[in-house]
This record gives structure tokens, C-alpha cells and sequence, in this order.
């Protein structure tokens, strides 16, 4: 009998990478296991998945995928990128190193600097040696890369200089906790410009309804306008992931000042957008009502902006 | 050394069901096999899991579970039924032996028929005994359920007589193989009345993508009016869920007819909305791209419906 090469791999082994999440697994066929590594702050491996591209899991969690990385980046950069009526110049992410939300960033021809500041320069590493087209712009003359500690880097921001922060963590577990305190947003606000947007990852509901919960009681207490748009995103537990949008401006609004004309200039011919488009950006804000309980928002569309 | 009961169930068992799809597998913790059985269509097995309630599974394909169901039943419901200028009267649903459906269509005050054509008594069945709250209206005065192959149904079925079919199928393989085809789209425009709606079910673009595509290839061949709309199904492969929405006329607008009160009316205290509501109902046909790519609309909103 020979051999059925075509469907079974021609080391033979059959072999998955999973990740549990509250009664619940989400699994990927793995042909190769390219990287494995203990960092100063987590366990860092990168697998080529049979469907999904090259993964990067931290300590042990999905982190991001070739296949679908565009929807978590595109969404975390373009939406509150796309909401300022003076677009913005300065941007900071923190977290972020396989650096996708850096290369979503910097399609926004108004960004001047990106300052991408993540805790683990081994994820930095990863996202230059194993994801090309993820950490393509680590060089960019637009970026500056810092290896350092997200919440310290916060502490130290000088007042009003950031237009947009972005808080790309991990969850609020293992070194991203403490980006998720109020004492981390506290300073994040001190650093935004008055008609600045801060954006931080918020979990899914479906995976963890009552973190998702105490991250906007936190958002509630420090920012006075806060409200949160959602996505689908295959390879993250829950499915239905959420993002915030905060201001201390009740003048800033993510349906008023956004233009289909600004949202046609971030497209490209060798990076066309998968996910987020004009529409869609509106779209976002409609919550499912599980999502909306839970977001509770204080910043609301003008009734000329959604039907 | 004493028995960790709080940490694994009595049984002792760390038992796992798995369903594949394309290099991925999602995965549910059981605590109990309730019910198996292999009806004259397929294998039925209803389990109890740790953390989603009762999962069906039909051919080892997730169906519904108690947790989540109310994603996918509002959606297939809610949207064409809101979407009629006159409202519904008459319903036809082909599929959606579980009851789910039934359950989110009967809450329209308009409607006087909803007749459930399941070729399954089985799945039937199996609603009624495990999933109380999924399988609660079968015995509605308003309901007419009917054991047949909703093939023959539909090209038997009187021309203009129905105002809103919804296809509430399995994928595109096994019994549900020829809800998918022409011939079956075309004898169901035939049984809509003029200003009536198809929706059915369309798949992931994670998941089919090129099932997804064939699916709108076949309805846009039939229908003159054809757009989609999206939405996030935890436990669905590719979680990013699709349903179509077909007219014969052009006068049908998904995001003219509606209103906020008739959708502050599908409320009930006993039962609430927990997805659906008046923004979603616009937001879901604001496509992320790769969607929109696939459906291909050509029936688009106005341009004071949505931002």
C-alpha cells in the first residue's frame, strides 16, 4: 500500500496547537514549530499553521496570525486614526511588537512620529524574523521603536503629546496587567492633546464578560467620554472582540468627523484594507446589545450621523 | 491525599467534543453525552457542556447551543422581518428544526402564519426534549410545523405566498445540499410576494470562503436584489456568520422601512433582545471588506439611511 502523501504531512504527525479558554478550545493544524523561546517576561513560540500562516503565541495565547491579523490591526489603528477632525500627528502605541498596529499607523500620511513602545524586545525580534508582512515597519523613518516597560513609559509621557494612544496588550494577565489599572489610564490622559483618542484592546464577552466588565468600569472612571466599537476576529477567544474609544472631549466624535474621501486615502495597490472601511467604521459603533450592556457608552452618535 | 472535586467532575472524565474545520478545530468541554441517536437523515447527538449549555450537533457539526443561540436566531429573523414596509403575515421557515427561528418569528405582533418545514422530525424533537428555551413554540396557535423536505415544499408552494422565507439550513452538504441549488431559489422568489424577502443562511468567509462565494453566485443569478448582512457566532467555524437578503423589488430597503419603535416592540421582559437591535440592524449590512467582496450588493442603501 503506499503511501497517502497528499494528506497526511511527510513527517506524519499529526499535530495541533490549542488554546483553552473557559470551557472551550480553539485549535490549529501545525506543520512546524519555527521558534520557541522563554523571554525576560513570557514564554514566546511561533508555529507555521497548516491554514493560518505563521502564529505567535505568548505564553501559550493566540497572539496574532497571518491570516487574520488584519482585522484586530486594521480595527485598533484605522477607527479612532480616522475620527479626529485635525488629523493626527503623533501617535503612541504601547504593546504592539509584532508590529501590525505600526504598519496600520503609518498609512495615515498626517502621522509625523509612531512611538511604539513594547516591554519584550523578543516579540520585536519575532515579528522582523517570522512575520514580514506584520513587522515590516520597524524601520520606517516615521517609527521609533522603544524596548521598555509601557507603564513607566506612560508615567513619564509629557502632557498633552499624543494625539492618539493605542493600547495593543496582551490580556490583563502576566506582564499586560498592568496596563488595564486606572493609575495606567490616569497618565495615558495626561498624554493625550485635548481632542485626543485613547484606544485600548477590551476582550470579548463571550470569553470573558466579567474582565470585559471591569475594564470599562475603569475607562468609566477616568475618561468622561467613553465608548468602544467591536469586530470579528476567527483566532481570538469569544470571536466578538471589542476596542475602546475615549476622549476628554465630548467634541470629539467618531461619526463626525470621519470622511469616505479620508478612508479611500489609506488604501494601497500592495496592501489594499481587508476589514475596516467607510462604512464599516460607522457600523462598528452599532453594538450587539451583549456588547453595548457592557460598554455602557457615554460618548453617543449626533442623529444625523447613524440612521 | 483527598479527591480535588471542585477542580474535575465527579466521573473523573476530561471528556472534549471537536469540530474541524480547515486546519482549525474549536473544541467544547462535556460534562454529559445526553442523547445520540442516527435519524433516517444523519447523526444527532445532544450534549450537555461545561460552559455553552446543550449542544446539538448534527453529522458532528455544532448546531446550536443554549448559550449563544441568539446570535444566529435573532439575526436570520429580526432583519428581513423588520425590514417590510408592510409587515409580515405570513412566514415560511425551511430548516430550523431546532425551534430557534420559530421562537424569534413569532415575536412579530403582524404575523398570523409561520409554517416550519424541517425534513427532520428528529432535530424536531430533540429541540422540544433538551432545549426548552430554543424548542418552546412549536405548539404556538400561530405556528404550523411540518415534517417534509423543504425542496418539494418549496416547488409545490403557492406562487406569492409567503412575505418572508428564511432559510435556516445545515452547510452545504449532506441534507441541506439542495437548499443551495438554482431551482430551489427560483421556486422560492416564485412562493414571495412582490415585496417579499428571502434570507438565508450564507456561511463564513473564514471558514467557505469559496462556498461563500458560489452561494452568491446562485442567489444573484435569481434575484435582481441581492445584499447580505454579517454577524459574530462564537461557536460557528470562521465565527464571522453571513445571511443573504433577496428581493424581487427594488423598493424594498433593509434601512428605509424600519423604525425604532417597531424594533422597541420585538422586546419582551421575560425574553429580551440580546444581539439585535435597531443600530445593529444597520450596522450588520456595513460590511467588513472581505464580506462585502463575497456578496457583491446590488441593492445598496440610500444615501440618508446610513452615514
Amino acid at each position: 500500500m503506499q503511501a497517502t502523501s497528499h494528506e497526511t504531512p511527510s513527517h506524519g504527525m499529526d499535530l495541533w496547537v490549542t488554546e483553552r479558554n473557559e470551557g472551550t478550545a480553539f485549535s490549529f493544524k501545525v506543520e512546524e514549530v519555527l521558534h520557541s523561546e522563554q523571554s525576560e517576561f513570557q514564554k514566546l513560540d511561533v508555529l507555521k499553521t497548516a491554514t493560518y500562516g505563521n502564529l505567535m503565541l505568548l505564553d501559550g495565547l493566540v497572539m496574532t496570525t497571518e491570516r487574520d491579523e488584519f482585522v484586530y490591526h486594521e480595527m485598533i489603528a484605522h477607527v479612532p486614526l480616522s475620527s479626529l477632525s485635525k488629523p493626527a500627528k503623533r501617535v503612541l502605541i504601547i504593546g504592539g511588537g509584532d508590529g501590525g498596529t505600526l504598519r496600520e499607523v503609518l498609512r495615515h500620511p498626517s502621522v509625523e512620529e509612531a512611538v511604539l513602545c513594547e516591554i519584550d524586545g523578543a516579540v520585536i525580534q519575532a515579528g522582523r524574523d517570522y512575520f514580514p508582512t506584520i513587522g515590516c515597519c520597524f524601520d520606517d523613518p516615521r517609527a521609533t521603536v522603544l524596548v521598555a516597560d509601557g507603564v513607566d513609559y506612560m508615567k513619564n509621557a509629557e502632557p498633552e503629546s499624543f494625539d492618539v494612544i493605542l493600547v495593543d496588550s496582551t490580556d490583563p494577565i502576566g506582564p499586560g496587567v498592568g496596563l488595564f489599572t486606572q493609575d495606567f489610564y490616569n497618565n495615558a490622559k495626561r498624554a493625550l492633546t485635548p481632542h485626543g483618542i485613547l484606544t485600548a484592546q477590551t476582550e470579548s464577552p463571550f470569553a470573558d464578560h466579567v474582565g470585559m466588565s471591569r475594564i470599562y468600569d475603569v475607562l468609566h472612571d477616568v475618561f468622561d467620554h467613553v465608548t468602544g466599537y467591536y469586530g470579528t476576529i476567527p483566532t481570538y477567544p469569544g470571536h466578538l472582540w471589542t476596542w475602546s474609544f475615549c476622549t476628554k472631549s465630548a467634541e470629539v466624535n467618531p461619526w463626525e468627523a470621519i470622511t469616505a474621501d479620508y478612508v479611500a486615502s489609506l488604501e494601497s495597490v500592495e496592501n489594499p484594507l481587508k476589514y475596516y472601511n467607510y462604512e464599516l467604521h460607522h457600523g462598528a459603533f452599532a453594538h450587539p446589545t451583549l456588547v453595548k450592556t457592557l460598554i455602557r457608552p457615554t460618548l453617543k452618535p449626533s442623529a444625523r450621523s447613524l440612521a
